[in-house]
């Protein structure tokens, strides 16, 4: 039984109110990856990236028990690149720099020991690549949990909906949820997103919390207070890699454990904004995961 | 052992996207002293009217166990009026009249029967006369609840500093906090309030939940997500009469039992929000109160 993950695995330049980064190690797909390999493994990586990407980083997710078999190195082309710079209250930002690369023609192989797949994460890609992974799996997944964005609701609506058909879990932010329910309201989104295919939907609201809606059930999960939030970039994928990981790794995709699997989602969300990048997620140790999941619990918990 | 409320009784005027009122009964001191009455009764108001406000709403206020002996009524001339403006989001609002009238002068007089106080709740008004009621209490009430707003922070930051050296909680929205304060961050923010005086600090985020501090302790509570929220005016009093309310009930000021409290003031508030004004928090009965708290531990709860 295994965890498969698809997303980018790129370089971004970040600025936040704190400080700059030159290209460092970024991409949904590193985030999920990185997140997951806390909870289960090996997490199967689907992905690409050019021959500019550090073989280091490479053996580094390795090394987090993250298997690459999946990840293609594309000789003489570049790996994607995003740059943006947060502003002061580090909820928006600015994109700077968008440059595709390997991304623009990405075709997904699936390689054949991914097959016994069981946990599918589709990393924010254009829905067209997600739908593809989906169809290049002879047999359907277990659980099959899609991260996507505005962007693509923006130009490839049709092929949204069509992925929305075959997933179970659609994750996306507030913002997102409003532009496709064209609902301001987010318990009146959620109902009319329920209806597009998925039967379960998170909806993240960053700073605050994560909504969890199926049926008429519903579930919220703060996030952490945190005396300084340094870079959020990858926080969301961090989140829904923490989500899928705890729910392969229990094998229970009942309502009260996707419960559980947003609070530890949310816990390594913390951690991903405490520095720049991926730094927190590599020097984590799974007592500390433990230990914030307990203060997650002093937070919200109390008896009526 | 009785509960004392000082905060306006006035009117408003509202739109927002869903209507538009006339004048209708609102202020913080009406908001609060109605929350509390659903908890502990009779609810002790001192506060200042024209001899234009209706007597039957006194009356309806009376019915609820609310003693209006300190509810002054000014012959010749009128009650406090303010009108605004919601936005499309419900999170902002314009200001487009306010009218002081009564309140530009009010001397805020506590009848003799009225020092038997316990718990007394400062509503928003200036902190000069929220000083005065403390100052004619002979016995210092066990717990001394203030809310305050922005405005004084513009114009009477030294009288507001000088209430908060002599109460217990600060409620204050997350934008007070942070003007308080001159930081960005909610969680260095507090630590910077508590540092100011009160003990204790609660910060309300609206729709996002409201957060308690108290030394290194922290409890978030969630806003119930609303298919609609109509009128937000008032919620802000509403939860904190609520919460005081429960505190005087209960009789029990410890951390846990403010948990509690901050999850039944938010209860009254996600009824406050769905009509316009007071109208919903007068028809309420307790069994619904008892089981919208339900709602917040099924939102809210899980077991890690």
């Amino acid at each position: 039984m295994s965890l498969l993950a698809i997303g980018s695995v790129a370089f971004d330049a970040i600025e936040t109110p704190f400080g700059k980064t030159d290209k460092i190690i970024g991409g949904a797909g590193t985030f999920i990856s990185l997140s997951s390999s806390y909870f289960k493994t090996p997490v199967n990586l689907v992905a690409v990236v050019g021959e500019d990407f550090p073989q280091e980083y490479i053996e580094l997710l390795q090394n987090k028990g993250i298997d690459t078999t999946g990840l293609q190195i594309k000789q003489g082309e570049k790996s994607f690149f995003w740059a943006g710079r947060y502003h002061n209250n580090m909820n928006s930002r600015d994109t700077l720099v968008t440059e595709l690369n390997v991304l623009a023609n990405f075709d997904p192989i699936v390689p054949a020991e991914y097959q016994d797949c069981e946990y599918l994460m589709l990393g924010n890609l254009t829905p067209a690549v997600q739908k593809t992974v989906i169809e290049r799996l002879a047999n359907r997944p277990k659980l099959i949990v899609m991260d996507t964005m505005n962007f693509w609701m923006d130009i490839a609506m049709d092929d949204l909906k069509a992925v929305l058909q075959m997933i179970d879990v659609l994750c996306i932010n507030d913002e997102e949820a409003r532009q496709l329910s064209g609902e301001y309201s987010l318990r009146v989104a959620a109902k009319k997103i329920l209806g597009m295919g998925s039967k379960t939907l998170i909806i993240k609201k960053g700073e605050h919390g994560a909504l969890l809606f199926q049926g008429d059930k519903l579930f919220f999960c703060p996030a952490l207070p945190l005396e300084e939030v340094f870079d959020p970039t990858g926080a969301g994928d961090t989140f829904v890699g923490g989500f899928i990981g705890y729910l392969a790794k229990t094998d229970d995709i009942s309502f009260e454990n996707m419960k559980r699997a947003i609070v530890y989602g949310s816990a390594m969300a913390s951690f991903c904004v405490e520095k720049f990048g991926t730094e927190r997620l590599i020097d984590l140790t799974y007592e500390e995961l433990l230990s914030r999941v307990q203060e997650f619990k002093e937070l919200a918990g109390f008896e009526v």
